[in-house]
């Protein structure tokens, strides 16, 4: 289904004047700190973020899964869906899809399809941490580590047609996310299975395209509960410093042991230009793929910032990332979940671009932990919400994209036209 | 199956002059401490764990899940499993049921099964945290805590159920773990879920035969990602209280924050009469629900230094504890999962069952925790393993359980019997 | 020393004309959704939280101490020094003391000069964890738990004693934070030294006077890094339902382990009128005591929540609170640390105001967590910062504390006033 | 002091008897499965752990200290207490120095009575996180990442004395600590910090005589509460790296976040070369600097059998790493805590010893995580106490160590010496 243009017009249209009196003030206190709105809103144009297909689906936990109806069948239905998300959001300009529940049939027939709705083909993922009904070998201990090098080329085999469907689609990069790992003391032994790991992905570089990256993701536990092999920043980075200038690392925000300070991490890769992608979610307790924003805005506002300081510094030789949501929504309505990730992210980014960084340089210059957390708060605590309704307003997106999901009544129309009890695949 | 006892006692003989060896010189070593060795394999003989149905079967997590052959796919399977294990242990003299899963067809066949394995049937779990094919409402928003009356008489109703099948079985508890909470600030009015969830456990325990316990159950989060209703042991025992004296806490071992001292929670229930029951599993990260020991051995110790210091007090009102493994068996083979997880639990309790508790209370008293921690650990690093070898060799069980469950290839045997593919039931 | 009158209106007068402007802008926005900004501004300014004496020097890690010029080294000075940082924030009316450090010699005189400065005296806090050069026992194994009546009776006077202090002052509650606990596994009796804490309480409680109240803290480590007897709420609540009426639990923000949902406690405690006091602060890992709102402003918010829920509840048992500030700075100027503290508690107050609680309601019973969501984030993501500026300035505080408090030089004043190396006492 | 052999070979005859029957019975029992104990004996004998001087004091918290009596003030003192440590446990055969506390006076003299000891120097420690009283610039916000160049400098000129010293005495390595951080978001620009640190560690590095190392330790936090500079193994492992071969990391196991796998770290740090040394003690919460394996023995284990993996291994080109106990001893006498210690590092070290790892690769190989772990806990489960009295028996230490300092009243007599008064420096 696509949005009919005149009817999200005459929603916006009802919310416009309260939006063009704050847009209004909030443009003059940014004026007088010598901020221009419309740079500000520019860069937020730009921002667009890619939706997985596997997202748009409910996702389960290991207690069960209860889903919301209307959920995409195909390839078709996850490219429409994000064309909705995009269309409302102006946001959403791309979507990462999922090997093997993702092949393309016609690939220009999706490839047109995508293109009608705007939408360009980010990061493939490649999947071995489930074992598919044809597979020959299974992945219970492991893929890429695997003892067994039947199991190795299995998946390094997986993961070279992954890239040539990701190629045919004009995708320009593949993200490797490993479950490989133990689950007992003892299982694994972690230094052949690392150099296992490495020489597999050597195999999978070597596949690679002239301007293709590879991104290595990184997750200290789960699904195995004792070690995982590519724990840590580390690991990940270590990994990508031997294959080479085209892989770099990929911090996922949900893939992190309690406390560490994130933003660091991501200053740190960046500093080294190997900081490759981004996985936006939020989480209380572990991998728990929360709503982006929904547990702790200010943690992802101190990554925005430092995201801004990397993309902003002349000299950094760090490559513009890859941005990606990558959450599960086990409660709410998936579209209406990514419908707020998207918020969250862009208020956060929008919040980093007001941050006064000459300023901020100087207070540290002198040792004034006091004057920078203010530059800061005066940043973060400034309602940065008219920028981003401006931004989709000048893109012909909707005033309050949550608002009008539900006033256009699209879960409904959804359900109707795919049925209650559809379940979407790829996780 | 059962395992042929000539075959059985074969295979101990083999093993027979080492381990009169090794309990020959233990024996002379604790009594020279004054311990009598056969006092505290009178103990390790009556100590019987329960085993979960759902256990018996290969669990999985949201990313997957990679069956072992084999799988009961019925209860009397179910029995026949635990069966095996008391066979082989002489420690897992009870099943502990999951209903909807394991309604027993025929009550009298089902406790005669039981009985010639020796089994009992201990508590009984109820299951609201999943919705089934047939099921009326649904619990994706909750069940005993639900804002619907409905759905809350439903799930009592189901409890109430579940209290009919055990009670025909000679079960005389209930355990009840709610999956209740939410997954995002603001969904959930905290108090009056709490106040519902009350007010349905009430009615649960009007239904309560005069000779049965009620366990409540905590856990900080998962499913629900942001609040579960009952997060703590506070949060239990104050349900607990408000619900009477047939209701009690029940701790399992993996539902805890990171870094809580969890034998200190065990002293505080014991300490007031209200600790009902335990779960044993052992975890890194979260509810991993790994073999028991197999992370934290001197965790479990400390552990069961409390439960013995709480169940040698005379004085102590509180009830014997029912004793249960909750894990979930990913990657090894479910049997011989159980099977280390009964080493062990039996381990950590021979173990604090030599803890010379007269010095350890003067150690105390005098302020000396070095001399204290001498005396936890000499009996910690004692190697016990003839204690248990000796008490299952009484009781005709195996030396060596694992050894002998793999010399007598049971798990061949039982895929042979039922099918490489077979999946059981109840998570 | 005290702030001319006529500087901070001149300070304030440079900036009234934005202030105007945003008051103007956010009073319009809020009146279209109901909201009364003058309403919202008398419950800010009648919004009060207590210094605590100890706060107003710098703080040190067991690593080191860099101290601030200028510290206050009398009763006298930091009673002075709560006053600029209430005379500029209008939200500092009122000083928490310390005993022993803050004994005070002539009780009326030193009531005369905090009422010359619109202080009152909050709850009193006993110190038990540090010995004392003139001291009998020590409190190296604990005081009120300890093994020695003596010792426990030691600390029980001494705690009777700082409740004839506060008095004489005019507080009306005490505070009791333990340190007692133990480092090393087995080292204390889990279920003795509750029972002795318990027992040394009740004649602390016995000594109360009818209208005061006593507030029982907990926290799960440190200074004791294996266990603490007063370990969580639920240890907290046990002890307080056993005191008696005038004994409730007093919630620190930092004595949490990782990941605890304080919100879900905060709500529980009030639910059975049995939260009675609050220490603010924040941290990233352990008790880091940090500025509060430093880290997790949104966590702050989502507490603010409930405690707004908890107040306006016209059914609610539980007490108005008692508010503090419980920080330790160690590099920033204590004095700006704690404005950016009391602005942080503010704005968290001021968002929970505006929170539609009608429909959040609304949406918790239609199974909504999305638009409870919005709800929530709707407030939270308001720039109420011009209704705390407004309020102060309609009490004569500053506009903007932090600015107005370098712009007076007060810290260059207060060095020259006592030295650059006085150091503050009280820890 | 020094002990008299004659008084101590009385106290060991009384015990030899038992010690006899139990080290034959152990014999016996690994012969059996092909092991030595002799070969074990002579490895635990070389087997010698650094203590470093500050350990040998009463250590404290924020909250206070309560000091032990008798302890060294002086390097003599401090040399003559590790020396009594040496002759009862003969594993504590080297210091390590700590500047500006432990300058030397005349290092011929130090050297001799470290010599008359049996002691020698290891790694000497620079310190940059306290001011001392005659120091021109100030450390509080931070020491070699600084951002004024003339504080790095000191910091840099102090690291450079320090190797002076330590090559004096025979030293051959440097460690570096830094506490360096921030506490608050916005302090620090991370990538600066890191660049000046590196620089800075350069100047160092340049300075190092050609046989000697630099350890480079990391820290997540504490004493700076938002982020440290060398957070994790990452940031450690990229400085050794950049810096040169001669520089390495180094593992001290309390400078974790909570649930971290320190066993992978230390066999990934192993299979690149680079782990130089190790810090040991255990924790509960935080860096709590308590007793070795008084908290977590099993994770002990599992990482000397990682350990002894790398140094078995003759492939490996991996240094053999430095050994230093890093505790601080709030509670107990420092003497008894450290002996504690010395014990549990050394059962770890015997247990990793006795794992079968031909057979564990071998299970490893077969994706058999069952027998894997019953591999482990074979080992780990083994009573190797009567190896470690037999190596210390052999070398004329004490076959109890605690017992041993117990019964020769050596607290006593250092209090005698030294008065009950006297506080132990650095730190």
């Amino acid at each position: 289904m696509r949005i009919d243009k005149q009817q999200l017009i005459q929603i916006n249209d009802q919310a416009l004047p309260d939006h063009r009196e704050s847009f209004g003030h909030l443009s003059k206190v940014l004026a007088k700190k010598g901020l221009d709105a419309n740079e500000v809103i520019k860069k937020l144009q730009a921002f667009q973020v890619a939706i997985p297909s596997w997202a748009l689906g409910t996702g389960g936990t290991r207690f069960g899964r209860f889903s919301t109806g209307g959920e995409p069948g195909t390839l078709e239905d996850k490219i429409g869906d994000v064309g909705l998300l995009h269309q409302l959001s102006q946001s959403a300009g791309a979507i990462s899809l999922h090997i093997p529940w993702d092949i393309p049939g016609d690939v220009q027939a999706v490839k047109a399809l995508a293109d009608s709705y705007g939408l360009a083909f980010d990061a493939v993922n490649s999947n071995t941490f489930q074992d598919q009904a044809d597979q020959e070998h299974s992945y219970k201990f492991g893929s890429l580590c695997h003892v067994d090098k039947a199991v190795r080329q299995q998946a390094i085999d997986h993961n070279l047609e992954v890239i040539k469907y990701g190629d045919a689609l004009g995708s320009k990069s593949l993200t490797v996310w490993l479950a490989d790992g133990s689950s007992f003391p003892g299982q694994l032994n972690f230094k052949r299975a690392f150099q296992r790991t490495l020489s597999s992905l050597q195999e999978i570089y070597a596949g690679l395209p002239a301007d293709w990256k590879l991104f290595v993701e990184y997750k200290p536990y789960e699904p195995n509960f004792y070690s995982t092999v590519i724990q840590d920043w580390g690991s990940s980075h270590m990994l990508a410093d031997k294959l080479g200038d085209k892989a770099y690392s990929l911090v996922d925000l949900g893939h992190h042991l309690p406390n560490t300070n994130i933003e660091q991490i991501v200053a740190t890769l960046m500093m080294v230009g190997k900081l490759g992608g981004f996985h936006f979610n939020d989480s209380k307790y572990g991998d728990d793929d929360l709503t982006v924003g929904a547990l702790k805005p200010y943690q992802l506002f101190l990554i925005f910032n430092e995201l801004v300081d990397g993309m902003e510094d002349p000299t950094s030789t760090n490559p513009y990332p890859a941005w990606m949501i990558d959450a599960s929504h086990n409660l709410k309505d998936p579209m209406e979940d990514l419908l707020q990730s998207l918020e969250a992210i862009k208020l956060a980014y929008a919040q980093a671009l007001l941050v006064d960084r000459a300023a901020l340089e100087e207070a540290r210059e002198n040792n004034d932990p006091s004057l920078a957390q203010e530059i800061l708060q005066n940043a973060y605590r400034t309602d940065v919400r008219p920028l981003l309704a401006e931004a989709r307003l000048q893109s012909n997106g909707a005033l309050d994209p949550v608002g009008a999901y539900r006033r256009l009544n699209i879960r409904k129309e959804l359900i109707s036209l795919r049925g209650a009890k559809t379940i979407s695949t790829g996780l």
